[in-house]
Formats: structure tokens, sequence, C-alpha cells
């Protein structure tokens, strides 16, 4: 068995990663960290865990933590860098769900998370836990960082398009859609039902923090420049992200043939599924569940790619699951089995 | 004009208010404090204001609010009773929409709200603002006690058959449901989107400050002893209260006779509206208007009133606008007049 | 392996169905069938099944099914009772999660859903599939009347009550609340988002079809004769029943010793989990999961209980999935397993 | 008092034309029709005009529709076009919320909508009644084709822009978002509430009716081609259209002089509301009212044009309200003067 300590079990990353990881036949929860719960029961917090989960949330401990195999980090920006340095020299890998490996460039970091980066010198250890991207590194990783939510829905989208070189890379838009449990488990006002229910907004257009991260992975498949506007808007629903892309194709591409691309890129993927030709993907139907599923249309010389994904999981505790198996020699979809809830 | 101020204008029942107050041709705002927002405007702080109103919060001060003919309180329980006694003094008469003035007993009030009175002589003279039982006194009042959201919706259910006594007192339940906005716009995680939309449940079974209240009320009217079960439940939308209550009727009582006892208890009402025998009300019928809309069935021995109201407006800002036309000798339903918004 | 046959496979009941059986280890799904999409991928129709299922619905056939080892049926009140008695001579085994075998009296059965029953006949050899009642009872028959949804959440919520003559079983309250999938899978205009969303009310005050199927099952179980009051009311949100229901203590009896009683009758049974004492069950708790979970209160000399389930689940699917269980000799829970989704 | 008539009563559309109209200060509502429920009181089917209107709906009726002043449709596309001309010829004008008479080519109007067209020598009659662009033709008009949802909330973004030809007309990109309401009032499945509830989708991605609309109005007024690729999506909430527009600047343009270019354009527009640099409007503060709401962003070489309205207000109901008033020498508020609900 597997031995995995979750820092920051509170919020809904950690909370999703309890739900995959009790039925995970591999994985042993050793300890589940939090400084404003400990001692509490973690199933008197999320009672849908009664009956599967026994351990209480305790402060976090380097020792206790050390001891792990594994441990994943389900805290804000910035909590992970402090503790990952000890964590590796102790010999435990680490997959760090927040966004503190992700942006390779300490300047960057800084720009758009307001720190100084604690250990800038891991940013180019660190694996980007894609999959379709980074199988193979991932399996040997010490460090793992997973991908943000918004970044994996439109990376997928994008990838066989920029990898191929059929759209013209420096004219990307993507507008895309979150769902309420994107913005995290937060005393806010503005996620309060009475403010965020019934309601539709655009937010942070003048710039937002996911935008640099996928051009970064974008542009490590482009030979080009990549350049990518990119607008979110919260949604009056709970879970689920849909990633409208518009794309310019160059060269004479057929609908047909683009689709035959996508299928082809993605063919082995078991977490990627493309739908047929006229289709339109909805978010429930990967509620709860791995996938991003896509979709493909075409007006005039763009191409439109529809894709969605359940955001606290193919966005966030699933992949870092998925992950997981990876970097442990398990089969790729161990607890991840599991079939959308629908309605 | 009459020369308003508003303490408190930066929750639901502040900004209630003022979406309320700014078509009212015979009210002129003179002040709306806040002191976290102090200094902002209120149209950017509730931008369906914009183009109704070109005030600015403001730190609460005595001298402004005197100046006034009349202040509304929309502030947490507890602070009205400090400024309360000043006011008076200085000839500025008050409504108070939270909780200080709604319990005529001291003790009881620091029972269910934890803090000693702080003007308890008041308690006596306030006069508890449900028109439809105190009409004549408020016109006269200085202190108005604007109900409760939900004592309003049960209070008009049971009345009649309290006054008549078809029904025995001492066996009342009110089973209770309300919508997200009713526990106000404050930051707290459980009113989150991600953790009350999609879900439904009973909150305080063990006791809540609305059943005191709900009680003080009826045993007014009542010969006998008033006993009422009371229990909470939050609904997953944002505006509304349904009120189900069931009670023993003594006698024989066809559910016709009930009918014509509410239908004249209520004739003159502007804001009551008994629906025909066999309906059911819909909280979204008064999405936004100051009606209480009520209804009748019987199963078995029990009467069964189905009860809803908009807890904003006839819960909450709309009675205090509907008490302020009484008090001001201004037409009952000045500024009240909307249609409800549907769907 | 278990050959099994679906009829009536595009509601809700019968797609719930279907995500539960893909991940069934002993279930072969034979036969799906539909009148309306014969012919169409099943994925297609409910996109979460896509790879996790490769058939199409087809015309329902007699033969086809009576080859199978058990048939449920998920189809509209009044349909299963024209095939049933076919199927049970050809040695097929049947669950109905309609109500054509939930009353034993044809001539209720005839006034409550406006039919001659067809085969009443088998309305006696009919078992009532709540496994906390007739486990024994399930595990040998031929014919399963899988419960209703409101029914198995107040009968669970009130059995430890009325086993023990500890309440006046002549004054149940049921106040029942139902998301909207509980009223099925059906093109009608008050099941819009628009009708439905930010709405809320009661329905069918003045009586409804489970009234009669709860107190059937309650005065099996008592001496003295039960009554009760149901009154269902609609919720603006998907899944999830909340039954709360009032009863009237006889007897000196503690709240402790209340939840002890409840403790007691539920200890060995998989799928009730009773709260500790001062909770609030929450219906997303259970969502997705076969789980009824309960919390005791009181006020003054009545006991209150709150029932929570899946309408869906334990409300229809997922208690058939736990009678096929039962009925094939198979581990109870097999299937049902999964942890709710939240948030 | 102006006579009018409504054809069509049934809809969300009618049913905000009774709750805009049943307050406008010199409309005389004279019939309503409805062939599926005449006869039935009006507040019957909309309970929230209980004790604002009398009317029963009524079967169709030419005579009594000639009689009127004015007749609106708010009735399924290609009803109105049977009508109109009888009504026209009959002195009577004419607004029509649906689409006959909004696109000026009838094979272009065949190809989007499948019929042939009834009286094509009226599109070229018809003014296109959008206030903004044809006030001074919507006052002397006998018939007005009433804009589409999208298209209102669309044009008035973009329109600026294409007058001024700061952008290129030839590279417009939509992503716009609808309630449910946008929908209309049917019985469809996946209207439901279990169905587009919790869920978020594109549809249409392969050609939307509004597109040539729009189209043919920004033509109108640009000396380029316009080509405009649009996508529209369902949102799981009731009422407004949230459209985020991308266009690529020409030119040197700041975004600061962007909005100057639109505040002009829109200073003395009384229900088009620019906000200040740096918001994002939301659906939510103009629920019920006839604003459209914009915002200005840029990212690169776009701007992107944020735009809210309610679907049923300016983007239909509303707007008919508006030309009616222009049409008959009224206030251009009357009736309109409402604030927001909001939360």
């Amino acid at each position: 068995m597997i031995k995995v300590g979750i820092v920051g079990g509170t919020g809904y990353t950690g909370a999703e990663l309890l739900r995959l990881l009790v039925r995970h036949s591999e994985v042993s929860l050793q300890v589940i960290t939090s400084r404003g719960e400990a001692g509490r029961e973690v199933a008197d917090l999320f009672p849908n865990l009664r009956g599967h989960l026994a351990l209480r949330f305790s402060e976090p401990d380097l020792a206790t933590l050390a001891a792990c195999d594994l441990v994943l980090f389900a805290t804000p920006n910035g909590t992970a860098m402090e503790m990952v340095p000890d964590l590796l020299a102790a010999g435990t890998r680490v997959i760090d769900l927040a966004a503190d490996f992700r942006l390779r460039d300490p300047a960057q970091w800084k720009a758009w998370y307001g720190l100084d980066h604690h250990c800038p010198e891991l940013l180019k250890e660190a694996v980007y836990g894609l999959p379709e991207l980074y199988r193979e590194e991932i399996r040997e990783a010490r460090l793992i960082a997973n991908p943000g939510c918004y970044p994996t829905a439109v990376t997928l989208a994008l990838l066989p398009l920029i990898e191929s070189a059929w759209i013209d890379s420096s004219d990307l838009i993507a507008d895309v859609k979150s769902g309420s449990s994107g913005a995290g488990r937060k005393a806010q006002v503005r996620l309060l039902m009475a403010e965020s229910g019934e309601d539709f907004k655009a937010y942070a257009a003048a710039g937002h923090r996911h935008q640099p991260e996928i051009v970064q992975t974008l542009s490590s498949r482009s030979e080009r420049p990549v350049e990518l506007l990119f607008l979110p808007h919260l949604l009056p629903m709970i879970r689920g992200i849909h990633a409208t892309l518009y794309a310019r194709l160059e060269g004479e591409r057929s609908l047909e043939g683009i689709h035959e691309l996508f299928a082809a890129r993605y063919r082995d993927e078991p977490f990627v599924d493309l739908l047929p030709l006229g289709a339109h993907p909805e978010t429930r139907s990967v509620r709860g569940i791995n996938v991003c599923r896509l979709a493909l249309h075409r007006q005039g010389g763009r191409v439109i790619v529809l894709s969605v994904i359940d955001n606290l999981v193919k966005g966030a505790a699933g992949q870092a699951v998925q992950n997981l198996n990876l970097m442990f020699g398990l089969p790729e979809g161990e607890a991840l089995d599991g079939v959308a809830l629908l309605p």
C-alpha cells in the first residue's frame, strides 16, 4: 500500500481527493492536515465520507508527512513551496494541486502570484502533471505540478491543433466558464448563493493567472509564438468547466480532417473523449469523473473546440490521482472508473 | 417629502429598502450608513441602483440621523438599541428591521439573542409592525419593531384560526422553508453557492428565535395557551419563504367554512391574497412584491395553511415601507405596487 | 453472470439503473427497451454512459425478456402489470420500480391509479422491496414491488417508532420535499427550469398516492391504526428527498432513548445511517448513493425525524439493485459502494 | 388610452408584456388571445398578475384585434405574417415580437425559418425595432419587427465599433450565453430543470438564426463586409443574456478612447448603460428591467465588449414597450422605470 498524506484537507480539492482515494485499492491515507480543523473528524466536515474514512484532521507536521510515500498539497498558492524541499529531501514524492510549481519562470510566478518563490531551483525539475503530454516524465517525477482547471480544459482542446500547426498559434481565443466550486471553499460574499445564483458574469477580463500557464504549455509544442486571449466567466452552478476555443485555420482543412486529427491524437488516451461530429458536450456528462470531453465545429475560417471537464476531477483531484497512479506504476485508471452522475 | 435615513445599508434588507424607496414619491433619502463601505457609491455596490440613486455610504452619525424624520435600521441584532433612545429623544421616528424590539420581555430577549437589552423600557412602547394586526397603533408609533420574515408568513397564516378559536392553539406545527437571502449577506461558508446549491436541509431543529416571536403575537389574540413547534429549512434558491402550517380543528369545520373565515378576515387587506380552494401558492408568485399569499387545505382533522412571502419584501423591507406609509399618513401601498417577476 | 433486462430505459429511473448496473460485477445487461428510442445507442441519450455501455434501445419483446434471469421495469404505472404474468410464467423474476404491485388491495390500487389491475392475484405474492423490513422475503421473491421514493424516506424514519409503539400512530405528519427528478423525465411545462427553478411550492395537498403506500407498510407493524397526514413539496433542485416527520410521543421518552432505539433498530443495516444527536442531514450528503440518513430532534411532546435519500438511488434504482443482490445471493452492497458527490 | 391587443399570451414573452403593460398609464389591454387557454383567467395561469388584470384569454379574432390601435404578436415564428396584412389594412399598427419581419430578404428568411413568407412585400416596410438605431423610423412605423434577444445584446455591443470603423468588421466573434427562459415556455425535455439545471453547454454551433439578423443590422452601418462567428450557450438559470464580443482593433486605439467612443454614442440613450473601465456587468443587474449594460476590456489587439440584458425585457417585451411608447408619442420610458431585482 502506498502511504499518502494530504496537506490542506478542508477545501473542495482536498475533499475531492478524499472522495476518490477512499476507494483506491492501493492507497492508505495516513494523515490529513488542517490547522483550522485539527482534531475534528473528517467525516464530520464532509458527511459524504461517513463510513468511508475514520481519520481526523491533524496539525501539519513534517515528520509525519515525510513518513509518507507521497504527499498531496491541496493548499492555497504559496504554501506547498515552503515544505516541498524538506519532503523531497526526505525521499517523499509530492503532487502540488496549487500553482506553486506550474510556471517555470520564477519572475513570471512572482508577477502573477505576488510572492517570491521559496525554491525556484525546483521549478525546472517539477513535471507538469498533464498525462496526455508528459506521461513518461510523470512516471519518474519526484515533484508534480498538477495543472490548473482551466488550463486542463483549454490545453487538451488546443493541443492537437498546435502540435499539427494547423492553426495560427498567434490568434487563439479561450472563452471559458466555470462553476462556483472552482473558486474554492472560501467565505466570500461574491460566492454566496444569493450573489452568484441566477447570475452570470465575466471576471478578470484584464488578465488571469491561468493564461500564462496555458501559453507556457502550448508554446513548448509550437514552433511559432503562442498568443492567447483568455476570458473567464462564473456560472451559476457548482461543478463543471466549459471552455469554448476559437482558432483560425491555416491551409485547407475540412472539419472531418480535424476530427480525424483529434481522434488520432487521443486514440489511446483513457480520459479524453472525442464526441462525434455535430455534438455539443455538456458539463454534466463529466460530473464527478476524470474525463475531458471534446467536440469540434467550424464557422468560416475558424475551428471551434468545445471542451468540458469537472473542475474538481480532471481539473484537480482526479488528475492528481491519475498522476499518482502513473508515479507508482499502478493502472492509470485505478479509482477513476466512476460513471458521471446524470441527471 | 419625508426625510429618511438608513443605518446599515450593505445587507440584503438595506439593499431592498433602497430598491423600494428610490421609487417612493414622498421619500427623500438623506443618508445611508455603513462603517465598512463609507465613501463608496451605493450604486457601485448594488448595480441595480445605477441611475436611481446618487448617494454614497457614510459613517453613522447621530446628528445626521437625528435630522431625519425617520430612521430605518437594517443592522445586525443588537445595533439599533444602542442608538434608538437618542433618536427618539431627538424626535426622530424609528423602524427597526432587526430583532431588537420584537420581544416584549427583556429576559426572553436576552435568552434568545445573548445580549442584555440596552433600553428595555422601550420594549413596551415599541409597536410590532404587522399592519394586519396593529394598523392603528402603527400610525401613531414612534418606534416600530418590524416583524421577522418567518413570523410574518406564519402569523398571517394562523391569525384567523387563532382569533376564531377554531383550532387547538396548543398543537401548532410550522414547517417553514426559506431561500438563502434570508440568512443575510454574510461571508459564511455554509451560504456559498457550492454549499447550499442543489441541497436541502433543516436547521435549528432544537429551537429558533422566531418561535417565541410568533408565540408572543398569537398569544395576544388567544384565550388559551399557544404552543408552536417551529422547524426551519434552507432552500436552494435566493428569495422566498414557504410556511406550511398544521393545526388541529376543533368543532365541525368545513374547508369551505374555513375559507370564508380567512376571506372575511383579510377582505380589506391590500397585501394578503387568499387563493381559491384547491390552489397551492408558489414563492415565485410573490417574488419582489409585498404580498402574503395563502391557500387552505384539509387532511383528516387538520387544516393545512400554505403561506408564501418574499422574505426581503413582505418579510422585511416591503413591510417596513408599508409601516412607513402608515406612520406618515400616506397611501398604504405607495411604492409597493409592483408586479412579481415571473418567470 | 445474471442476465438482466430493463423495460423502459429512457426515464431517470432507467438511466440510474444503468449508471449502477454497468459497474455491477455479476450483472450482464441483455436488453434495454424503449418504444420511442428503439435503435438508438443508449450512450447517445445518456452521455454519462459513453464508454461504459454498448447497447442500443430495442422494442420490448417478450421472448427476449423472458430469456433474462431478471427483468426490471422502469416504466410508467400500469405497464409492468401487462407483462409480469408472462414473465413469471417463463421463470423470469421481476422487480417493478413503478407502483403496479405496491398496494395489496386492488380496489385501493384502482382508486389511486385509475386503472383496473391486470393481475390482482399477484398483489399478494409481490414482496415490498424494502430490505430493512422484508430482507428474507426478498431473497426468495419472484416479484418485487420496489417502494416509492417518498415511502422509502418516510417509512425508514418512522419504523422504529411504530414498531416500538413509542408514538401515537394515529397522529403522524409527513412534510416531504423532493427534487425535480422525482417527477420523471417528462415533457411538462411545470417541470421546466424556468418554471420550477427559483421556486418552491406544495402540491397534491388534497392527497397523494404515496400516502396509502406508507400507511399500508406502517400498519403491518402497528397494533393500532395508523393515520398519516402527507404533504409533498417541489424543490428547485434535481436530486434528493428530505422528509420531515412529526410524531407525538407516548410515555416518558428522552431524546437519548429515542436515539438508542433507532441505533439498535438499524445497527446492522448497511444503508441506513443514523446521525449523532444535534445533527441535521443534508440531501447532498446522499447524492448518488443508496443511503437513507436520519437525525432525531424533539420539541415539546413531539419527536422530529429528519430523513434524506437520493430519490433516484435509495428511492428507486439503488434500492432495486439492493433487492437484486438479495434475490441472487450476492453481497448486498455490490455496485452500491459509491461515495456521495459533494459539493 | 391606447387600445392594445396581444396575440399569443401564454408564452414568456406574452407574460412579460402583461407584467409591464398592466402598469402602463396610457395602455388599455383589450384582448389577449390563446387558442389553448381560451376562457381561462390570465391571472390563473400567471399568478403574479392576480389583482392587476381581470382579462380572460380568448380565441384570436380578426375583428376584435382590428379594433385595437396596436396589436403585439408574442407568437411562434410564422404566425404573425398570416394576420398582419389584414390588421395593417384595417389601420391597426403591429409589433411582432417573433422573427417574421426581422430579415429583409425573403429567401434568407425561408432558409432559416423553413417557411415561405406569407407577405414578403411587407419585409421592406417593417422597421427593425431597435430604438438606438431606428428611433425616428419607429415613431412613424406601421409595422415593427422587434429584435431578437441575442441580436439586441450583440448589436448594441458592436454598433459604436462598426459605425466608427475602428475594428475589422470581417473578424467578429460573439460568444453568447442565455438563460432558460430564452427558449420559451415549451414542454420539451431538454428544458427541464433536471436536464438544464447544474449544466452548461453550447448549442447550434453549426449556425443559429440570430446570426444573419445581426449581420444584416451591422452591415447597414458598415462600409466593409461584416463576418460574424456566433455561438450560443444555455445557462442554468432563468433570465439573462451575457454576450461576450471579441473584435480586432484597427489603428491605434486606447481602451480609454474606446470607452469615450461608447460614452458618446450612448450618451442620450435611456436604456444603454456603459459601466466604468474595469467593471464586469452581471446579468442580475438588469433582471426585470429594460437596460443593456456594457463594459469594455482589451487584451492584445482585441477589444472585448461585455453586454448583458434581460432576454425577456430589453431582449423582447421591454423593447416592444419602448417601441410602443415611441410609436404613440409617449415618454419613451413609460412603464419601464423599474429597478432590477437584486439579489
